[in-house]
């Protein structure tokens, strides 16, 4: 037991930063880094080819860095995950045991899923996009429009096949950037440690606080002789990274600042009133109902058999996830009225809009219409989505999907069916045989075309009814369909429409009935958007002025891109009376061992502790070595392993979660009780030396050690 | 929400401090007090004749304190409870409503059972308890002699009708003192808030932090013109204390040290390694099991019947407290291995006295042998307790046991039936007929004898089976009895043995038939007592020798006597990362609100806290008004209501609780957990001053305001 003293001893100021900035406004911020005291130039952060932010890089879905120059990458231990899995053998269990290369040689294919994306360039390629689009537009024709001149802004940068492009949205369609980015698709499995340190306290602690988990992994981008990205082969050499993060292991206390780096997914911070609303009292409900059931068919289904218990591990685990964090932000909505705090400030934003006179006098209405058509959309979307809740199904309409978009040209295939997207879909499709069993599927399929029997016959897409199967006539579906063997599966790809017609394989033949029902929500929703698309940049035009002339600067919403936020390293208070964090220590994880998963402590941890051998990773107020640290930085999913620096822009640990108070922010950041969760840079070291003996990759890194 | 920066604002020393001293240790611990931050010199404080030790009182099992020079009396609300009870109807509902007397006409009468008693004397007359007894002596002989000797001590002291002596043992008999209290009968309610505010959060929230309860009330004692103790009545006047204690509303913050004074009922600090396994594996576990029994027999008998529900409201409550505080101590063991802590004290003391060749070589020997015999009868005692578990045969039993007793000379009655007693046990016997309904004393009865019957048959007292009712006979016992009438029970007191055991009510004629096996337990207990007190004081001189020996001073188990500790304002940490206390306050009230009991707050106390009406108590770091604080000093059971004093002996808040994780203290002090749970002066004021316009008692009393 840590004693308080230890905990409270540096009495420090928290701040709660909101904002999760794009590199190229930091420069805005120079006053507000300084106030924290990050003492690394705004400019300097706002240059991509320059270090720290040259380290910096996404694992899709992941963040990540380098921490030497020979492409080794620090990321989390769930996002190495895929890789660890799929090495991973009755004989040789790396998920349990952990796994280390001691040499180059004996690193691991990381397997078509683990790929390293090195952002290089980032152009403001807005014009390019909205440039003299035709105010008469409807929505479909203008959402087509921009999405062919976004195709053609990717196309023109794919020229070079060793870069991924992307023209994302920013403020819901006011800006759009260019993102290009070196696409490395050699990438190995260098190190992790066992699942009962990287995953320590498993989907118990998952968003929750004491915390004491060590999620890191390290992986290494390898590239052909040519120096740019190859296939994955015997031959390739390690990346050189041209920058890398000099590891600190002195790490932070209370009140310290920090910088956080990566590539946060998605944020809901500008919804309006109406949008919040319908989240917690329509979409959020019946997501969780939907997910609840779900996952209780798996459960029932998967019972006294585990190797289908592991098939779905994996599924059980994302979704008991993302029902965790949709209850958690109901739970928070009911917390906390952020709906009525939104009132608030819209309606102080549309008493500024009127005053302002903006230029369109009908935007207010015309964005309260977009918003409301979203709504009846979405909730035909997730109707369509509970009658189509089927493993095989899902996968034979992208196959058809597939062949139907490849009787156009190219350039005018949907985003996601063109030839560059391809090898991921083949990898989706293989990917399969690691989650299913047909006998699961079916199960699925037949309650979730149950529970789409009692929606609102309102909230279903006109014509769906007809053409879903009886509940009876489920088991002779999967009886005679052959889409449950991966070479069959991937057989179909490069298939002609007219072969799916064709064909007799029912689950084949659901996807072509379906395809124009499916087809006509699609199409509305392309119209939908198109509106929104038009409607909302003004909007948020109109914000980002009205918060200037508050003398504020406005983020855009997560998308997915590269990001920069920074804060302190911070306590909360959950609620009266009690104080959480910021950090946990090893005595927390001999605390918490019961021998049952997933609170079991490997022996040599456990030994570790008890001796004592804390070395220079021991904290000088705590006495003990940290694992965990919470910091008031501003995150959301997708910023799963992004770095997390001290003031000198020096690696100090890594981002891995947040807490159940803070799941609301992706909507509302409540600067009091928003907190992110860090593994701790020291306890990593700690691990590396006195549990797997890494000696190899901390040799490898360049370590700061404090001064004596 | 309060901000933890606000929390964590001072970064303070966290001492937890060990000891309930006797006053006239303090001296001793001149230096300790000093550490702490103690300015009032500890020869004053071992002073009982001057301020502030003058000032604090008991209340029989509670603790209390003057505040006025007019006997006004502060202790918790739920030492005051029963006299707010008796006065309370369904028309002056003052459990709920809280009760304020604006005169001294208005105070009401506190009955019976509310008594205060002033120490004006404590005497070492060890001698005259143990000089010159036999070593010859049997166990049982020993034991007589010394209560004997005890008796005339007290006889010999309370020739002044006026007072109340008792002779209770230190270090389990290795000294005896006399203390001579002086006992004011005629006590009067004067205030206490709501039981909304005064048992916020219940039962719920009993032993609990973060905590939010306004646990105070107000007596005042009464005497006759003369200035004695007097019977009440209304010619009575306020008896005029000689030292009351100043108010201090600066309050404390974190760090701060504090002293407590009151009256701790009873440790078990010196206990041995088998004792406290017995305790742990047998005693606790068949009496949590035997409460818990018993709780749902009442539960079931009382369901639905709101009256029955209320009489056995205080009965639930108090078993309810010791379930909790016993389930508490099984916790804590679990946690901790005190056992094997104290083994290894143990065997270094055992190792200490054989090489410091102690007096007795058969000592230790003899200690373990009076210690298993202790264990033994405990068991059949805790069986005989089972085989009685009905008011109305206690009620029985104590009235035979008291006409037996008569026949003896007043000296040689068993203390406890002394004249001096009647009193009390008249009290005591009317009262039940505010707890007792006949049927659900009959469920718990034969309940109860069901779980007797089920105990191994070696802890059984010899011949007990055999005397006990068949289950089918209960029903038929209730019938008959007159027992269950006030007056028809106090109408026993007085006759002699002849006529109970001539008696045909059944209960009368049960406790007659049991007299013989239970006098002889009971002459067995004389026995094993006897060894105990012969051997034990030897064994804890020689502790206190070897302690010595490393310059520790040692101070005596609880005991019902007044003690003083003293210790710092401190958070504590229950498990890694997570910090609780040290402070609560008045927007917690707000956050646990549902607007069901024990959860339902005031809606003057809403309206104040949202008005963000604080006036002088608002605290400067927490910004709001603190409510409950947890300090480090060390109490127990009986320090209830004790004064929590500055380090200038100023009233700063009154004791009422602990934590959880402190239960274990009553026989091991854990310095890192153990944290006493305070109700702030400043919520007190706050609550008087804002929500019961108490502005007669604010003005009476000598409060200390913060200089502007």
């Amino acid at each position: 037991m840590v004693l308080p003293v230890a905990l409270l001893g540096a009495a420090a100021a928290a701040f709660a930063d909101e904002g999760q900035w794009q590199p190229h406004q930091l420069p805005q911020l120079k006053s507000e880094l300084k106030r924290v005291g990050i003492t690394i130039p705004a400019e300097k952060l706002a240059d991509l080819s320059k270090h720290p932010m040259s380290a910096i890089v996404s694992l899709g879905g992941c963040s990540a860095s380098f921490v030497s120059p020979d492409g080794l990458i620090v990321t989390n231990h769930h996002c190495g995950y895929s890789a660890i899995q799929r090495n991973s053998t009755p004989e040789h269990n790396y998920i349990v045991n952990g796994f280390l290369a001691k040499t180059r040689a004996q690193e691991l294919p990381g397997g078509p899923n683990t790929l390293v994306y090195v952002t290089e360039k980032v152009e403001n390629v807005t014009d390019r996009v909205l440039k003299g689009l035709s105010p008469n537009l409807s929505g479909k024709e203008r959402h087509e429009q921009v999405e062919s001149r976004i195709k053609a802004l990717i196309a023109e940068c794919e020229t070079d096949k060793a870069y991924r492009c992307t023209v994302p949205a920013f403020h819901r369609g006011l800006e759009y950037y260019r993102i290009k980015q070196l696409m490395i698709r050699d990438v190995r499995l260098v190190y992790a440690p066992s699942d009962r340190i990287g995953n320590f306290g498993g989907d118990i602690d998952n968003y929750e606080w004491p915390r004491q988990t060590g999620d890191f992994s390290f992986l290494r981008a390898y590239v052909g002789k040519d120096g740019r990205p190859a296939d994955p082969s015997p031959d390739n050499v390690p990346y050189k990274s041209k920058d890398f993060l000099v590891v600190s292991s002195e790490g932070l206390k209370n009140g310290d600042p920090i910088l956080l780096a990566g590539y946060p997914g998605r944020t809901s911070r500008y919804k309006l009133p109406s949008e919040i609303r319908f989240a917690r009292d329509v979409d959020y409900p019946a997501k969780v109902a939907s997910i609840t059931a779900d996952l209780s068919v798996i459960a029932a289904a998967t019972m006294g058999n585990e190797a289908y218990d592991v098939r779905y591990a994996s599924v059980v685990k994302s979704q008991n996830n993302v029902l965790k964090k949709t209850q958690g932000l109901l739970d928070g909505f009911a917390r906390k009225d952020i709906a009525a705090i939104k009132d608030v400030q819209d309606a102080q934003f549309r008493a500024w809009y009127k005053q302002n006179g903006g230029a369109n006098k009908n935007l207010l209405a015309e964005l309260d219409a977009a918003i409301a058509a979203d709504m009846t959309l979405s909730r035909q979307e997730f109707a369509l989505s509970e009658a189509t809740h089927s493993d095989l199904l899902k996968n034979a309409r992208t196959l058809y999907r597939l062949a139907l978009e490849h009787t156009k040209p190219d350039a005018k295939r949907e985003a996601g069916y063109q030839e560059r997207d391809v090898s991921f879909i083949k990898a989706r499709l293989t990917r399969l045989e690691q989650s299913f069993v047909a006998s699961v599927d079916e199960a699925r399929f037949a309650a979730a075309l149950k529970r789409y029997a009692k929606l609102d016959p309102k909230t279903r897409p006109h014509g769906l009814d007809a053409l879903l199967p009886a509940p009876g006539a489920i088991p002779a579906l999967y009886k005679s369909t052959q889409l449950g063997e991966t070479d069959k599966r991937l057989a179909w790809i490069g298939k002609d429409p007219e072969a799916f017609r064709k064909s007799d394989d029912p689950f084949i033949q659901l996807a072509v009935r379906l395809q124009d029902v499916a087809g006509a929500v699609e199409e509305r929703r392309k119209e939908v958007d198109g509106n929104l698309e038009r409607v909302i940049p003004q909007y948020m035009a109109a914000v980002i002025e009205w918060k200037k002339s508050q003398g504020k600067p406005v983020y855009p919403d997560a998308n997915s891109t590269l990001r920069v936020t920074y804060g302190t390293v911070s306590p909360y208070s959950p609620r009266d009376g009690l104080v959480k964090g910021p950090f946990s220590t090893v005595q927390g994880i001999l605390e918490k061992a019961t021998n049952k998963d997933p609170f079991i402590v490997p022996q040599a941890l456990t030994q570790a502790v008890n001796e004592k051998r804390y070395g220079v990773y021991k904290d000088p107020v705590l006495g003990t070595v940290p694992v965990n640290f919470l910091s008031s930085a501003d995150t959301t999913g997708g910023n799963s392993g992004s770095a997390v620096m001290n003031k000198r822009g020096e690696l100090v640990g890594l981002n891995f979660d947040s807490t159940y108070e803070s799941i609301t922010k992706d909507w509302y950041f409540d600067s009091a009780i928003t907190r992110a969760i860090h593994v701790d840079i020291r306890y990593m070291l700690w691990v590396m030396q006195e549990v797997d003996h890494a000696d190899n990759l901390l040799k490898e890194m360049t370590i700061k050690f404090p001064k004596k």
